[in-house]
């Protein structure tokens, strides 16, 4: 595939199809070789603790789950299917918008490996991980 | 702790006091020792394919991290910090509900090691994975 | 492949192909559909801890990989690479010789999950994980 | 502590004092705040397949295990108890010395993340990966 085509635009568009991309309120903010970077947009349900008001580390999952694998468009053109992931959970995020970063690790055309940075909104990191994407094209 | 205390009614009561809970529909179907059973109230904000319909990887992530956290919470009483997380992807989740069954693995008195498996409605394995907690009491 | 001729004896002498494994003194012990049991002798240079004697994890990691990957076997026929691998440690493993059991999660023509157990000579967990391994045909 | 007498030397004694890491031939090349480099030399006992001669999985997981632990002792001044350990494989590790470099991800007084890259004899990227150390003082 041709990277030149790959705007922020045109990733954000591909996003922006998944229903549970929108509902994160997921925002591309930069796209490069092997990198991508995003912004989701605080909203209550993400509590966990109501009295401290901090998110739920599922949604931080999510967040490294998503935007590990979306560092891969470069490559993949598309979101693929997830083989597994890890995160690392290092301060409870308190509420407001996240940032994520996302960077290829190690890409293979069966399977390809990349990390992800979940920050809050004072640029503090919150949670990391890597996952493991198939990247192998999809049966006909 | 008592373990007694902790019927089904009590467990469900303390995880419904999290939004991310009440917006994933989580109900509480069994609580032993060092195990929980969970279901899931499928929604359409959950999918992430709009032309296949299955359900994004973040979320089957929240419920293998939530249904671990609460296998924990006959020892625990409460839902406590996850340190860190894996989660393995076996088939993708068409909508419906989903059901998740959690074990802990390893206790301890400073962090405890659990497992979860989510099916979905037919009983299907879709994911699994285990996590580390923190299950130190919290600083006065 | 054929079940029916992977007995222990020709498992063993699959395992006992790698220098590593006979350093690691591995012994099969039992091997079924998705399933392995594994011995390894003890040696002194395992141990991390010249004072309290116990073993390094990276000896511990080492038998959950390679009694998860050959949990696979009755499906592999051989040992498949390691696409990645979780670990967590449970308790000191103290000098004396280690069992460990393995069993499929999921299998999968592209890649396949399994977890492995890892006990000491007095049959106490030390540590468990699991690891995802690439079973798609050697390109030829 | 005092990070002042961290030298090299002083942490390649600390290391050298477990069987395993003389084992494994481990030889400290750098040390600085929350990070550190090392080698490890080729054995014939590392392989896994007789026929390639590549090395065995277990001994890079050894090598992230000790790396990404090490690369705490800025902080810790000794080696400190896994809590859990993730190893991604990237290319097959074929004869010749090992060189690793960790770096520390989230310090904590209760827990910390950090990280490791192993690299082979022409410092190609074959193994990555994180683990959650236990960094609370020994009880008394």
């Amino acid at each position: 595939m041709n990277e030149q085509e790959l705007t922020i635009e045109k990733v954000q568009s591909l996003i922006a199809r998944g229903p549970f991309h929108q509902w994160l309120g997921i925002e591309v903010t930069s796209v490069g070789a092997g990198e991508i970077g995003i912004r989701a947009k605080w909203r209550e349900e993400w509590v966990v603790n109501p009295d401290r008001g901090y998110t739920h580390g599922g949604i931080l999952a999510a967040l490294v789950d998503l935007t590990a694998d979306w560092a891969l468009v470069s490559k993949t053109g598309r979101g693929v299917p997830t083989i597994d992931m890890r995160v690392d959970y290092h301060r409870a995020a308190m509420p407001g918008d996240l940032t994520a970063h996302g960077k290829l690790v190690k890409w293979g055309s069966q399977y390809a490996v990349s990390e992800a940075q979940v920050f809050d909104k004072d640029t503090i990191l919150v949670a990391s991980g890597r996952g493991v994407y198939f990247t192998a094209p999809p049966k006909a």
